[in-house]
């Protein structure tokens, strides 16, 4: 359907259009009934709807709908899988339309800075790439079905702790590199109709109201077509929001706001023009709603299906000694804490859905002859009853193989605050202790949203990180535990042996400014970086059956602007059990042009395999693959030069490696001044002579350089080294030229 | 001698003025002799003189005077000892009366931020306090005979790659608690008559022209009444530097900088007034001189048996298993590398002294009839000799023991530029892998000017750290080796495990700006913090002796502002060797209002004990040894509440513990606003009572606080912590008051 927005804009009064940039309440847009134009619902969900019909809040208080909780980010992540995450979107999008519920909150794609952030398990990865892929296609899938997605939380959001006025304090490169890419990816990928900015600052700068994040970056860089709505109570000054570009204000100011926006406009402080294009923007993606409104079944029995699909493509096993795993239906097995029968599957704040049904590991066991429960802790609170453990022990001591299902406590982990520590509850750390010391066998189930510490690593044979699995994680984990479903999820964060381990950890949840100084070397890329031990590192998961890779080649050795090249790799299960692999290309950079991480995640393929089977995996690299943010010039950037091509099990496990020319035409500008060093000069062909030329005059007029009479510990070699650090403006001092001679020279230069 | 400086500024011509603030050429400053102003000479030489008398230049290439280098600051500040500090500080200034020269250049007093600077070898430590200390004590030495110090270089210069045009970017907490205080000690204990400023910038304006660091903390705060003098080359723009702070450049522009100062001072925009200010401030000093000339011989050959004492009270024993050390002298020993002929005793650049005589440990071992030397490997090169290497192999198996003279060739470190790497030559690595397969008893003496890598650490039985021990190293290295001198030193810098653990590692030596981004964490902060593994711990040092720590005191329990405390404690010798031990005090803030180190050094002292003997050991404790720098109320802050006194061993050897009470007297300003969190509030008595108010009206909004009705998971203990974080702004937007009636609050809790 064809709508001239712009004449319909037209009929409106201006406080209609002031109305139309913020919510009726917490959960609608208003309408404007005589103009046809209809009040739409949005609702919270990146892994499942929360619609609420009557008393609404925000925080999640009160009964939302009965709906499917699919696992969250946290975990869907890890299935490295665009295709099950477009059909996740899909299935996200038919219960929009079937509870008609126009824009979805979600999904949510802030980097895993720290494994405090109280909403990391809303969040995909510690990587920008895998995030915005992952990404993109959630959001392909929802929109396939006319219901819009909100990207968020845009941007540099990354803890809970003064969420709503802490500054993100982060250098531009920074910025580009890690905390925007996913944002980026998604946009020019899948266009999301609607982008949710953050509570935070971003250096200073509400997100809510920052020009340079909302329009230079969002639109005019990236090419975003929908529009900006704020977090929920994130708006700070509204006229300065709007004219930043962000258009929806959620929830309802209760009118307040709407008059400010009257104001400015009729005191001529705001371009009505700025108004009627943000109504433009948000009227554009009403009526793309409305006008594809399809009324459907929801159907809840096929989706919780679904989202046990989802947590068996996605759960990672970790540790599998003498192959302890799978379980055999013959053996012996105690089923211990609290989990088994309450299994935490989500997290708590807005995302919190009213799951129709839940499914535990305990429900999903049909044949119980070979097994037995003992709850051993429960999984509420942190209480080491000795009652319960002592069962737990001794149930322990009566089987084959012990299966301990552990986790984080509701109350560890919810959007509104973070956790003050990595550790599981000490009851359970306590416990699982004492079981290993009875029973051998002994396996953990993992339920966290976030990355926990490990004392009893070393002590188990088996460890499933099962994250937050949806309202499906029992039936998903049985499968798993007894090899119906072979376990094919990868790590999308590395896991610390520790929290100081962390690279934020000395900046981190406290203050109102955050100083983000790692600066890129974020996760994987810290830790390899610093040659830091990890329990267990980005990108890696076990599987039942065995993978090789081989044969890697490219279609080309050389790539320019412009151009792809083809990278494929051989993958061969070698195993005896149907199986899938997640192959990895990671790049690394090898010209030293700048300091970067030691690799970078630049595409990833999920790949099934029966045994004996192999595959051919490809992957496409581009210049982007390649480069790195170069603020002098504001664009991405690559050093002409060498670049690796990395085929990799996981970031610790590369398997092959190809190495690639790259031909940059970019041509930086010289900016040499005063100040400019004799080794910056000596650095740039342009300007490559006269710094030597410099530097053998000030060696002459030191002797250095001829070594005959020095009887002090000066080589050739060493006056080179301290050379390249003296500034050019030395040449004045020295007598060697007039400042304006030197000026004139550098200007030259400066013009090549 | 009285002099009235003014009178004679008053008759100098406004040329003679601009003309005393540069030097005639490289070392001497102008004089006039028709006004009985006398050139005066300084000389570098923290740890010895090099006067140069014929052609002069910077870099240390042309022969100084013969001279005595004593150890470098690397090795003199793990003495821990005030007293010999200064007894150095004596003997260098009585050098320097009978040479004449007017100011020594030094000490040198920069944080070890990086093992890798190249300058590490002149600098004290990565702890401020001993930095400051050692400089004090040095400073009070020298100037006890009227001779000038320079304590060098202001500030936040740590790294030599682009040391003349980087800029530090530091954030002024970091300046204020690590890279200042050594400065502030210096001056407000010892007021050294000259500082001089640095090449670097720091947050982008240049030392030599940064009215901040040369004026308003140098002598606005701390009182500094001498000079500040450029770094040769330092001075970017002389008029602006001069406006500063600072008083001479150094050295000589050739005259072109006096013609700008005449030029300022004739167009109007530079103040004569500060031109004279500068000029009396240098003529002082140099009359200090002067009025005090006292001719006396050069003593060198007892000044030569001083720098083997300050050699021997600072080495440290850092691995003594099975007792290997001391060498019995009847037991067989093999002397291998190429340092034990050639010992490296100081490193490059202009603190470079052309020693009158060197003792090498082969000429310090007067019998020789049980000892053996093989040279193993150059101590010059890093090329694998293989009969070198077979003769040390064959040699180690002849004996009983094995000591290894290890070490960094004097091109890998320098004034000038940095280090790419910390390790050995890998002709040395390699060599002591095969050593210890030939002879378990293997010792390592390590000569070196900043921490090494030491892959053989585990297979040594001994471990001697010599770092750059002056002219009589040899000598001192023999006592110490054969027991006639007991080990004493004890580490002022962490020696990491590996370059990668260093905090700075990611962010230095590349670019025009560095980004302090570890701020505070440096060294053992860091190490401590982040609970790493570390080679040797700052602090920690052997001896062949023991010592044990008992009946700590504290003269009262609580302090407050304008008292100070006395903490006490018995050393008991209880080994059967007369030695010394260093006792360390740090502090620990347990109040938890702001983000600290785990633990900061606040006293040592050095005791000499007899077997069997017991001393007490008394620290004093202020305000100042508890306090970090508060940035909002630019002042000195400690938090009321518990700190505990740790009377340790080493920075990881706490042996006694006292918790104290502080009672502040600072009440810290309200800065409330529309943005404050509801935690802020709540965190202050003033508006504690508000901030709980605010939060009990938006939990009844939500619903929070009564958990009947919820299905959700947000418990009251959660609730609070998500309203922590939420800004008061919010009340207006949910309806509880308007933003006029907020501020209005606001302001008047402000008032209180």
């Amino acid at each position: 359907m064809e709508r001239n927005l712009k004449e319909l804009i037209s009929q409106m009064t201006l406080e209609e259009k002031a109305g139309m940039c913020s919510g009726l309440d917490f959960w609608h847009l208003k309408g404007v009934e005589r103009l046809g134009i209809p009040s739409t619902t949005v609702s919270d969900g990146p892994h499942g709807l929360r619609k609420q019909d009557d008393k609404a809040d925000h925080l999640g208080i009160n009964d939302s709908i009965k709906a499917v909780c699919f696992p969250p980010a946290v975990l869907s992540a890890c299935s490295f899988d665009r295709d099950l995450l477009e059909t996740l979107g899909e299935t996200v999008g038919d219960e929009a339309q079937a509870t008609d519920l126009s824009v979805v909150l979600g999904p949510a794609v802030n980097i895993k800075r720290s494994p405090l952030c109280g909403r990391n398990f809303e969040y995909y990865s510690e990587d920008p790439y895998l995030a915005g892929e992952s990404a993109a296609a959630f959001i392909k899938g929802v929109q396939s079905r006319h219901v819009g997605t909100s990207i968020k939380h845009f941007a540099a959001n990354n803890q809970e702790f003064n969420r709503m006025s802490a500054s993100s304090e982060v250098d531009e490169r920074t910025m580009r590199e890690i905390y925007l890419p996913a944002f980026e990816t998604a946009v020019k990928k899948s266009q999301p109709y609607t982008v949710m900015c953050s509570y935070n600052k971003i250096n200073g700068t509400y997100a809510s109201e920052n020009p340079w994040l909302l329009t230079k970056v969002l639109r005019d860089e990236w090419g975003f077509k929908g529009y900006v709505m704020s977090d929920w109570g994130a708006v700070n000054d509204r006229v300065e929001g709007l004219k930043a570009g962000l258009e929806l204000e959620m929830p309802s100011s209760n009118g307040i706001n709407d008059a400010e926006i009257v104001k400015a406009v009729q005191e001529g402080t705001l371009d009505e023009a700025i108004l009627d294009r943000a109504v433009e923007r948000i009227l554009n993606i009403v009526f793309e709603y409305v006008d594809n409104r399809k009324e459907q079944p929801l159907t809840l029995e096929e989706d919780h299906e679904f989202a046990q699909h989802v947590a068996e493509e996605s759960i990672v096993l970790l540790k599998n000694e003498e192959k302890v795993l799978p379980l055999e239906k013959n053996e012996k097995v105690a089923f211990i804490g609290g989990f088994v029968k309450n299994p935490r599957y989500q997290g708590g704040g807005s995302s919190h859905v009213n799951s129709f049904k839940v499914t535990s590991v305990w429900d999903a066991l049909t044949e119980k002859e070979n097994v037995i429960y003992a709850e051993g802790f429960s999984s509420e609170t942190d209480v080491y009853d000795e009652k319960l453990a002592a069962e737990a022990i001794e149930a322990a001591k009566q089987v084959d193989k012990a299966v301990v299902f552990a986790g984080l406590p509701e109350s560890f982990e919810s959007e509104g605050y973070d956790r003050k520590h990595m550790h599981l509850p000490e009851c359970q750390d306590k416990l699982i202790a004492e079981i290993v010391k009875a029973q051998p066998n002994t396996i953990v189930v993992l339920h966290n949203g976030a990355a926990v510490e490990m004392p009893w690593l070393k002590d188990v044979k088996g460890l499933v990180e099962a994250y937050l699995g949806g309202q499906a994680v029992g039936q998903a984990e049985a499968n798993i535990l007894y090899g119906n479903v072979n376990p094919s999820g990868k790590l999308a964060e590395t896991l610390p042996i520790k929290l100081e381990d962390n690279p934020s950890y000395l900046n981190f949840g406290d203050g109102d400014k955050v100083e983000y100084s790692e600066g890129i070397f974020v996760g994987y890329r810290y830790y390899d970086k610093k040659k830091m031990e990890v329990a267990f590192p980005f990108g890696y998961g076990l599987s039942y059956t065995t993978f090789e890779y081989s044969n890697v080649k490219t279609d080309k050795d050389t790539l320019t602007e412009g151009e792809t090249l083809q990278v494929s790799v051989d993958v061969t299960n070698t195993g005896d059990k149907f199986g899938k692999e997640i192959v990895q290309l990671y790049v690394a950079d090898k010209t030293e042009a700048i300091r970067r991480p030691e690799k970078e995640l630049k595409g990833f393929e999920k790949v099934a395999l029966n045994p004996g089977e192999t595959k051919r995996v490809t992957f496409t690299v581009d210049k982007r693959s390649l480069a790195w943010y170069n603020t002098e010039i504001q664009d991405w950037y690559a050093a002409s030069g060498a670049y690796e091509l990395l085929i990799a099990a996981s970031s610790q496990d590369v398997r092959l490696t190809k190495t690639i020319q790259w031909k940059s035409t970019q041509v930086l500008p010289l900016h040499l001044h005063m100040n400019s060093t004799l080794g910056e000069l000596q650095a740039d062909e342009r300007s490559r002579d006269f710094g030597i030329e410099l530097k053998l005059k000030m060696n002459a007029l030191f002797g250095l350089g001829s070594s005959e009479d020095s009887t002090d510990a000066v080589s050739d070699e060493m006056g080179d080294a301290i050379a390249f650090s003296i500034p050019v403006r030395n040449a004045v001092g020295f007598g060697l030229c007039t400042k304006e001679e030197l000026q004139k020279k550098l200007d030259e230069l400066n013009k090549r």
